[in-house]
């Protein structure tokens, strides 16, 4: 069974799994906006990879269902902050839960969403050092990608933000959080240490690598936000494509560019994405970000080859997996 | 050494180590918000009183440290995310975190409190058993608080909300939330289940009393946001008066009450908190919030002497400082 298929199969097991863990008809006003947003997507990749991690690695991956749910509920707590804090207005061509619900559900229900991930952690089938491990990994991914969003959030259109800054920010913010699942799924199986090192380190380099490329796919074809083109411009964020033209345009072309991340959401034109293309084509700015992400996928094979353990093919699999998905 | 004197030695402790947890100097854009709003108040009750209970049941108040300092930032990322979903805009005659920093890093600045609050707890220097029960502690803690947020946020001027649903949503709210400190406290003393289950008993007394005063000292003294009386009133929110009042009062005063409490937040007038305070004084709600949480408090004294451990004297104390608190 490939990759593709084995996600298929363990992500609806995961989808099953979540509605017993949060029931979807509660009438407790935090299920409703929760599914709502579950709805919004989904293939549930994260969960499932921790699974296949567990079972390539000789464990029992019924016993990493748990924090495979954990996994997917703080992926989607992220998300649902995240969409009140970047002020998205629509997620997969649906309105965010804050648009819908208002802020404050919004706000609580993502709360509800880690609470969810703690409890389902605490109720994991495995030893008591391993349930400790698990929530350690759980608690180190939480706050790390947390200090990465503080970083992001008060990025936006900052004067002096270097590709490094960008690098230091999407490794907090993406790389713990990509490989958790995986590390979760080691433990289980019981690896050592030096094997959970080499998978976080894994994630530092596809981490960075994927939101590489979900800049650039902001800028061709949209991240399903009504199909809107550039909404990383929209919100003045900091994306990799900035943080290179800060670095190599002409002052004039900085302050153009400057002047465009700057303006509110509400007053930038279809016009002004347009300019500020003009100046990431200019730099050859998407071609320097494919090489760069590309470069930390070589990386991610590289490390690969430093994981400790006999048969690597699990991790060679998942890496050309998320690879193939950023080409 | 009275409780009073306790209290203020062990909370002096706890803002002492709250610094080691989070550098109040730290450049990350979390410290800041975070210290701003640790500023504004905190006589740190709640943690005092986890070392209090551990020391007084026989445990080493060293090692319920770290549960204490879960406790209090557990505490502050409530009353951080709370600001903003109440729309408050000060706090102690301070500007709220969301006022001074901006939504997204409120919201942000109160997700790593947390992740602050699981760190601290994993750190702690007990048996695996114990820091396994001081996690669920916690969690258990987290989701019922924020169940009790949700149904605040959606009673708001609700047609409907019985002194029932009232009690329901506080208990939630507020029961856990005060327990829990004493609850790891006991914990790391080594106590029984049955010692445990009867202090959280003891939490579901208290907290809705606490509570209940709170919406009274709304309505005589302000919660010292700038001195304004009748904020509850103002922000349409669902106070032990409300619930009452929509039990009791005539069609007419109910169907005046709900208007009153359905005007936006600016539209409410001074003249229309007079007036629902007239509704509330016509039925006698004050006093009979009063005597509602004098019950609720003797109660609390009865399950105290259902607690199987010999010297109850602890519980006896701390009881009586918040009732005392509380008149």
């Amino acid at each position: 069974m490939g990759i593709e298929e084995s996600i298929k199969i363990y992500g609806a097991k995961i989808d099953k799994l979540l509605k017993d863990l949060i029931p979807p008809d509660k009438k407790d006003y935090l299920s409703e906006p929760i599914w709502h947003h579950m709805h919004t997507g989904g293939k549930r990749v994260r969960p499932a990879l921790c699974l296949i991690t567990c079972e390539a690695l000789g464990g029992n991956p019924n016993e990493a269902i748990h924090f495979a749910l954990a996994v997917e509920t703080l992926h989607n707590m992220f998300l649902m902050h995240d969409d009140i804090e970047d002020g998205d207005t629509m997620r997969r061509d649906q309105p965010t839960v804050w648009v819908k619900y208002g802020t404050a559900n919004a706000i609580n229900a993502g709360d509800y969403l880690l609470a969810c991930a703690y409890k389902s952690v605490l109720a994991s089938p495995v030893s008591l050092e391993r349930k400790l491990k698990l929530l350690q990994v759980l608690t180190l991914t939480y706050e790390k990608t947390v200090e990465g969003q503080a970083l992001d959030i008060n990025a936006r259109a900052a004067e002096d933000f270097s590709v490094g800054q960008y690098m230091n920010m999407v490794e907090l913010k993406t790389g713990y959080y990509l490989a958790c699942g995986m590390v979760g799924g080691a433990i289980v199986a019981g690896v050592s240490d030096a094997v959970v090192e080499n998978i976080w380190m894994l994630g530092k380099n596809m981490g960075p690598a994927f939101q590489i490329r979900d800049d650039l796919i902001d800028l061709t074809h949209g991240k399903g936000r009504g199909g809107i083109i550039g909404s990383d411009i929209k919100e003045g964020k900091a994306s990799f494509l900035y943080s290179y033209a800060l670095q190599v345009a002409s002052e004039d072309d900085k302050k153009h560019l400057r002047v465009i991340m700057l303006k509110p959401r509400d007053e930038t034109k279809d016009y002004d994405i347009k300019q500020a293309l003009e100046i990431f084509k200019k730099y050859n700015a998407m071609e320097y970000a494919q090489d760069y992400a590309d470069d930390l996928i070589q990386q991610a094979y590289k490390t690969i080859d430093h994981i400790p353990v006999e048969d690597k093919t699990i991790f060679k699999e998942i890496a050309s997996f998320m690879a193939k998905r950023m080409s």
